[in-house]
């Protein structure tokens, strides 16, 4: 191990500078003007893991946009660690925002800034970069390792589960990895075993036929911003719970050991509100801030629009209005189930004068990470050793639809080791990546295949035949 | 007065295509980068004053956008008529749902299409070319016109006042006429004796300093669009009334006989609700629609924004949300004291965890005209010599500031004689003018004109030593 850290010291700063090549193309997967690039990002990555002595280098085309597959076989009886990421990213707007172009990643204060630096090309390629370094010492890798990079996560992953279940053989694995997540705090490593799920709508009110004067007309039929007002307010209660009926029926409800595990963090409220700017923290009553951030399920609206937008005075009633809604589900919510129920309270809640359509766009699962297996000690000391820290277990509010997917798919225990930092903007302008923990996160990571390297393999273990 | 008329019949479709060329000038005023153009409309407007022979013309510049003067004085004892009108038009968002581009008028099925067409490029032009009339047939106008065309009165006429109390003696007059209003029904010469006011407002709601991931902090602080929904929300009760305290408190009840006259009207509520493509009536409890649309106070939202519009799914919470309103006022409500009203309720309403701010960008106060003045039967004369119909009075749910203030400040009755239709989409997309009225517009004016010569004129009735 000592020449695999050497030489992560040695190529430091190249690794940063091939890290923005691929940062430069502009994957954005909502996108529809910018299918090519999440192409061409698809083949970027093809390419290093071409460069770097894949054993096989697939692109795997998709109804959407295509994923990347890679794998290194050259350890049998060793165990197969398959790695996710995904190399699409968020959209950028508003773009005035930013300080230094989203595609054009630049260099400031120890860190890297760009769009995708952290979510999740940087994270995709820590593990490129471990791979490369056994590769350039040893000339092998102490595992067997299978890489997959999806190009839709930002969207839903709405194609993935067909994917992997076609593609079942192929990626069979003992364990997987997943690096899409953000440190607990600067500078602590932590393993995430929890991930909120997601589902999302678009709610759509309609009134006049066009715009109306607002005197010739006000007063004399609904107005479909102040319908759309009534229901979203009508959406939470005073004490922050959402309103829709049954909204909560499914939720797991946390027990007192996690409970005073999440307590127990070194979580600083202040600074943590602080670094968002809001004047206040805000949410369900009855339950601390991480607890509502991580184990609690929460209905948010991501935008609202209707009528006159532009600069100065239009005096209209407008013909219609919109809203798109995202809620971040816990174990057991279903997302089909919570888009329904969230559909029809909302149809229910429409005022009369107004017609009102919601459409679910998209949804991701929950995740509970089997924190009893073995595995979760040795990533823990293969994460402390490169960091020199005791590793937390922590969870996370956002959402990775793969990881549900494919911990019911596989049945194998997902690791959530993740390099990314709680304020690191990776949805909003301004994104960056800690350079040092970038540094750190490809040690992390070759420390895990090192320790990984103890346990035996599929084969080894007997598993095909239990 | 029959040259006057063969004239006008002669010259119908000239008119016409002279009107299109000034709709060509896209003179909105709201927008900054529009100021050149409409500049270049007042020029085109005085142009045209000077060929149609006017003693005198002038343009008015103001801090903002100029205004039009124009005057024939050849009409000694007789009475002084003050023409008012606006060359300055609505913007034209959302473009996309214009049938034919906005600055370029179009005539299909008895209509000219464009912005400003009606509102009220159109309606200035029925009196210019009911003055050319008279200037080509009798060589002179049988009464003393002036003529007033201000550059700001879809941003609310902010100049207005300044100009008119500068210009006292300038626009001396015995009678004010003006024409920016629509008709109670198709070929149904209206005279319009109310005016609704306005006050308009501007809310700004933030939160967090950038839009932030809705999963790493959903559920932890504040939504943005959420706060500003549930502040919208509570402007209105369930039946329709505005909520704001105070609101009502100096509103000028209807009287027994005014409720009777407009319940006397040939309205089609049917037919009113179908030109707006709503699916149905709403507003305040107690009241009738006409009663609602022109005598009673609303607030109505004009739009509204925050977050993410674009394409597709973004997960975020908006770090701000922000709405436009518009307050319809009936005498005595003052557009000042409402906005007050208005921006402290919603500072109260703002629940904890944003920062709200108001802004009120202008207002404008209603308008009763005095209709036992005997103008006012002679007005009616006029219209109905023009169309061979009778003449009814109605009110307009619309604002025009100017109104007000030259009543205010000249204390001469105003006459409210408009050509629009009801559903002429004056502040929407695909505004249109009805040809036909257009044609009797312009012999309604020459009318007027006629009958008003049987008056004596200011100096002649003795005003100035009252």
């Amino acid at each position: 191990m000592e020449a695999v850290v050497d030489f992560i010291d040695a190529n430091r700063a190249r690794f940063v500078s091939e890290l923005i090549e691929w940062v430069r193309i502009p994957s954005i997967s909502s996108d529809p003007r910018c299918s090519e690039e999440v192409r061409r990002s698809a083949e970027h990555l093809a390419a290093e893991m071409r460069r770097l002595g894949a054993g096989r280098v697939e692109i795997w085309q998709t109804p959407g946009h295509p994923a990347v597959f890679a794998e290194w076989l050259g350890a049998p009886a060793k165990p197969t660690l398959l790695i996710y990421g995904h190399h699409d990213v968020q959209p950028v707007d508003p773009l005035g925002e930013w300080i230094s172009p989203p595609f054009e990643p630049a260099e400031r204060d120890g860190r890297l800034w760009g769009r995708g630096v952290v979510d999740d090309k940087g994270q995709v390629y820590i593990h490129a970069k471990a791979i490369e370094s056994f590769i350039a010492t040893a000339g092998r890798l102490p595992i067997n390792v299978k890489v997959i990079v999806e190009g839709e996560e930002e969207i839903g992953s709405g194609n993935l589960e067909a994917l992997l279940r076609s593609r079942a053989a192929d990626l069979a694995a003992d364990f997987v990895c997943v690096s899409d997540t953000a440190m607990f705090g600067r500078g602590i490593p932590s393993l995430c075993v929890g991930l909120r799920g997601l589902t999302y709508l678009e709610v759509f009110v309609e009134g006049p036929r066009g715009d109306l004067h607002s005197g010739s007309f006000g007063g004399g039929i609904q107005n479909p911003v102040h319908a759309l007002a009534k229901m979203i307010a009508a959406l939470h209660d005073d004490g922050g719970r959402v309103t829709v009926p049954g909204f909560y029926e499914d939720v797991l409800a946390l027990r007192a050991e996690e409970r005073a595990q999440i307590a127990s963090l070194p979580f600083d409220e202040d600074q943590w509100l602080q670094s968002t700017g809001a004047p206040g923290l805000w949410g369900e009553h009855g339950y601390s801030t991480l607890e509502r951030i991580w184990a609690r399920p929460t209905l948010d609206c991501c935008g609202i629009s209707g009528g006159f937008q532009g600069e100065g005075a239009k005096t209209i009633i407008p013909a219609r209005a919109r809203a798109k809604l995202s809620c971040r589900l816990v174990p057991n919510q279903e997302p089909g189930d919570i888009a329904r129920k969230v559909a029809q309270y909302l149809e229910r809640l429409a005022p009369p004068g107004v017609r009102v359509r919601v459409e679910a766009l998209h949804g991701g699962r929950p995740y509970l990470a089997p924190t009893d297996h073995p595995v979760y000690e040795l990533a823990k000391r293969a994460f402390t050793r490169a960091f020199g820290k005791e590793t937390v277990f922590m969870r996370e509010g956002g959402s990775i639809p793969f990881v549900r997917t494919i911990a019911d798919t596989t049945g194998k225990p997902c690791l959530l080791m993740g390099f990314g930092q709680p304020d690191e903007n990776s949805h909003a302008p301004n994104e960056w990546l800690d350079l040092d923990n970038y540094h750190l996160g490809i040690k992390s990571a070759a420390y895990l295949y090192d320790e990984m390297s103890r346990l035996s393999g599929m084969a080894g273990r007997g598993e095909e035949s239990e």
